[in-house]
């Protein structure tokens, strides 16, 4: 049976959704990733990832949905470069209070990003609490990693491996090995930021603020001159195995303990919830 | 060579495409629509034509691209519908803005919504002229035709067959008749909406405002019980073909007068101009 | 007794208005129409039309009431030149929003617009839904065609007299010759783009987005030198009696077949609706 | 010749304007004022001060101009009584946005609100900068005085006179007395709010926010029950002369002292100065 | 016991409040105030001043509580200086609206507005009525006098000593001498605009837009040479004193006359009033 | 010397400042923060590490400065509890952008936010790209780490002590121990959460969007009744040399290799940059 949830009828969804059904919803980008990969990189990956990973978790009994996915989003730190097709923040979070009131009409009440691009990290983030607060929704974020090169593993990218590295471009390989041109690839690891420990991309005790060519005008960090389908596989597979686990666990998440709760006491659904148009 | 320019690299865009250039955004829907179609049945029907269409527009020398298509859109008339999944106007104008700048950054200067889904039509003719007012782009609109069934094809839906009808089912058999269950279809033919033959959907002398449950709470207005895939395959040919010549045009589409331009004169693009409305 | 429904006191208008009763709000336009033409054109026609229209179905029994007209609405065509006064479309969306919600306070459940200027109909079209759905009134729009010359009544336009030519001037010939220069009238047709038969302003396969100094610096489209009020008296009158017709069966107007409705139901309004500040 | 610059074509406006006319925009308001007063009162008493104080000024010299008034505007202290038609304060505060952007494109520097609904005032006061700031327009606000009765002429009212009382109703009997139903007067003088004497709806130390249906569930506050059409009269010469001449004040205004100036220097314009904020 | 109601838990909030507590917002600026002033004058002075009277009327018998101040507020006439750190009117709008959402979740029903800062004053009167007709608070707007020297007191500053002039050089002079640095101090009186005595900043027949440097590239308008403590040590205690007198009228203020009042009615709150997110 | 920026005047923050100088911008909060601790814990954590970051950062050659703080931000996760004054997401932004323009009108090219409160953060990560892309500052966020008890510091927390729990509370003991009543607090570690190992706060496969009323109706999350001010200056102490070392790395932070930088080349400021998004 279709786990797309758009190929039911709008009925079929009342009489087959219930509250426990978990919706997933891929998040990816159409952006610049140099020369080497496709502007739909993040875009595949996600949707990649979250198609397996709900796969999988049906297959260990969870009522897993795939919800058509979003492949444009916010890669306002590309917009300098000519074939990314970004939303702004404001748009993007407009459309993601739309698809969660829209969810909310369902009988559904776990909805789930599974995202592909970093740049949506945040902003998600922040969506995660206004989907819950407006319309009662158990809101959850994921990714997945995709290690820089350590030199042991790939190139050693210093841990700056964040776009267009080493593992997505192995990564790429594995999954649209047609859309990578690694004779275009070259190394972009922005190395004199070694000079700066603390200031970093994310995990550092200071966050920047940056666009992608802040570092070289090319716009790719990392290295993926040496990438590698294989390792691209592993990173995969990793990504599509740890995803369903997490789905398990969304599956039967509540934040409120069992012994507190009265019996037919509400979940913090609101039904209807802020009716806004 | 692939026609989804999504699959070229940010580079690869600067380097293809030129003023010349058409880029089509196939725009659908999913949203209710009965019990017997799916939910992406706009989304599916404008991505198959998009998808033909540029093909064949290629294979006659017009140089058109596919961009992702945008399957989340304004249901705002399903929105009472558990499934649909919709965006308000203000959202789908935004996306439609950012997408419309995006597109400014490239060298293409000829943008295409072929659009599946009839409750788009005002809100894309409405950006139709934003973009090519703030952007300098040229900017067009083209659905394509899926005839209500008039007694002589079909059944008779008195020219209401506009949502889940007998054309639309039809062509959703020819595209995908796994997702069809004709078992679930009903007659939901509006008659007595005969007695206001001045007030219709479009091209009556008054256009009304409605809710798909404004008919019945079904939510269907059309009848999609006699649904056939011949005359849906044919609904398809004609679709693209239409499609493919209107391509054709559009490339060779020019404004202004070429009498009276001087050499060199700008074409009315604005680069970089994003003025502020 | 007067049908300006602003000439009524507040509690005049609770007393007075019901359920059936008909709001018909002109929407014009304050914008360029070339130098034989004032700005106020649009303005001028819907409200006249609009005034004689009402005036006539009250006498045929209608409950038609005209609101005060909107005189500065969507004229971003004609931005680029001075004396236009446009609103955004953003702007233009929040006026009649504002003003939905305003009329949903009193008896009357039927909103008419009738307007005059083209440049109007998309948006409008977009919020007739949007005032359905936030507010449950009956929304309606409606014009009156002002035909282009074709060579046996005027000069032939070529199907493209739609901003200053031959029916418009006509129209105002009769209307305020006072203020028609036709000294100043010059032929604008875009004779060029009959090799574009496909694209057009609207009823052709492909609608373009344009401004209107897309095809002559004049801002004008059309022939307007042969223009003669007689023929602008019989455009006027065909308006007004078609525009008296529409609001006749507006008046009687019910989406929901009779048979089905069960007594006491509602007809889709929402008293009180979304209330949003 | 024609005040009404909306009866000049387009190219006139360029013709004919200069940096120094002085364009006049009327804002009314159609809204609840009692049983006795229509609902366009506001509206009527704006247009009527404006039109003669235009004419007055260009009698004496003045390059003055009427722009099409402003009919609809913020009311939300009304927004309870059916009838009232209100604006959002962001939706009008758009509007006169967009109306400054488009006066900033003709060759006049200098706009002035006439207003005649006292809920106006804050925001008109607010717009004043923005349009100064963002378009480089000299920008004027003017009202004109209704006078509370005093127990003298007309009523005591305490200083409460301010919607529907006796100025405002000597005003309509003068202007429009076929839309006064005196029958229907009642005095509504808040006379509680004589133990407050440091708050009130302005030039106390303490202004407060209200809505008409505080102080009485009718929304009148004042008494008009003694209202005189000859009062009225003299209410309407006294608006007309002061206003012409604030009109020549600001025909001659220069904020920039003369010394100080180089010949040549711009005025503070920003000819195509939109800077977003 | 403290004043300021941060330093309460939330909880004693709930306890300590009632209808009848007074909340009072100090609303400054951080603006450039010329070469002898800090930019956060305005700041210093509103809180200095509603630190006091909070603490008097207190005294009094005043529930009043002090709010966090809010320091970044509307600045666009001095948007051009460096140092000017200014909210648009939208964001200040949105802030003052988001806060009186966050009152109206407590007991308390008063929110006072005591402004320091004169281009914040017109919004705030604005907000007022946005309060009361969404939350159904009680709503207030104070400021205090600090009067331009007139010859007698102070530099003749011809009713124009509105920012960085005699009376708020003193005022800081008294408060923060340190901050003050007279020696930079020059006096930019506009005498030039005595020639249009209809036109000022307030209480003149026409009000103008203005930038802060329109009439002196200084930004400063009025005398501060002669400034002297002793002279803002009065002022000061004026401002105090009044302004603990407003509080005391506010804390006893009913807009609905107390003999027409069922028992028990409900004096316009809207508890739960307008969610809107 | 003052290293509070706005106790300068405007003119001397172009003579002092410079493109080394750090700006750095305190983000608290005022909510609910249990029965224990007072509305400001976020505001008077966030200023008091700030100030004594910046004036060690100073001590140690770094030209950093001061912003008035931020007190009022987004605090929707405690929405539901009176006392909590909270920015929607919306005006935060508009907040950010507002203070991001008025920063780049000043030589400084830095600017930090040293953020209090754990709901601001992914918002706050958000607009340091936006305040980069559009107006070309460096932007920086830092908070500071209260940890949770782990079993030998303060009781065992599992990793839920986030909000009102030992750190927080101990940290307050040392700053403000008049504002802690330790008599009112009370264990409220969410145990059962332990049972879902990958969905957190942050850090963990999944983030989850929750309210503070999620896992106890108090709204604390963590266990404060061990809480102790020995321990509280430890966390300040910490706090405060290590933001002290990240403004001094951030003052000598520059994304461009100097290496391939050419002589004058701009470092990414786009002076008066305002790009629209």
């Amino acid at each position: 049976m279709s786990r797309l949830l758009e190929e039911l009828s709008g009925p079929a969804v009342t009489r087959t959704l219930t509250a426990d059904s978990v919706l997933v919803l891929p998040t990816g980008a159409i952006e610049h990733h140099g020369d080497h990969l496709p502007l739909a990189t993040d875009r595949i990956m996600a949707e990649a990832v979250a198609t397996a990973a709900v796969e999988r978790a049906v297959a260990r009994g969870v009522d897993a949905w795939l919800l058509h996915p979003l492949a444009y989003t916010k890669s306002d730190e590309h917009s300098w470069a000519p074939g990314t097709m970004w939303l702004s923040g404001e748009t993007l979070m407009a459309t993601l209070v739309d698809l969660g009131r829209s969810v909310a009409m369902t009988p559904a009440r776990r909805l789930v990003f599974l995202n592909g691009h970093g740049g949506n990290v945040a902003l998600l983030q922040v969506s995660l609490r206004t989907l819950r607060r407006r319309f009662g929704l158990q809101t959850f974020l994921m990714g997945f990693p995709v290690p820089a090169g350590d030199g042991e593993v790939g190139p050693d990218e210093l841990g700056y491996g964040i776009h267009g590295g080493h593992g997505e471009t192995s990564l790429m390989l594995h999954l649209r090995p047609d859309l990578v041109d690694l004779g275009r690839a070259e190394r972009r690891v922005p190395d004199h930021l070694g000079a700066h420990p603390r200031i970093g991309f994310h995990s550092t005790p200071v966050i920047m603020g940056w666009l992608s060519n802040d570092f070289h005008p090319d716009g790719v960090i990392g290295d993926p001159t040496g990438a590698d389908a294989t390792h691209g596989a592993a990173i995969f597979e990793t990504a599509v195995e740890e995803s369903a686990h997490s789905l398990e666990e969304i599956a039967r998440f509540d934040p409120v303990p069992p012994i507190s709760r009265a019996a037919g006491e509400p979940t913090g659904d609101i039904p209807g919830g802020t009716r806004q148009a």
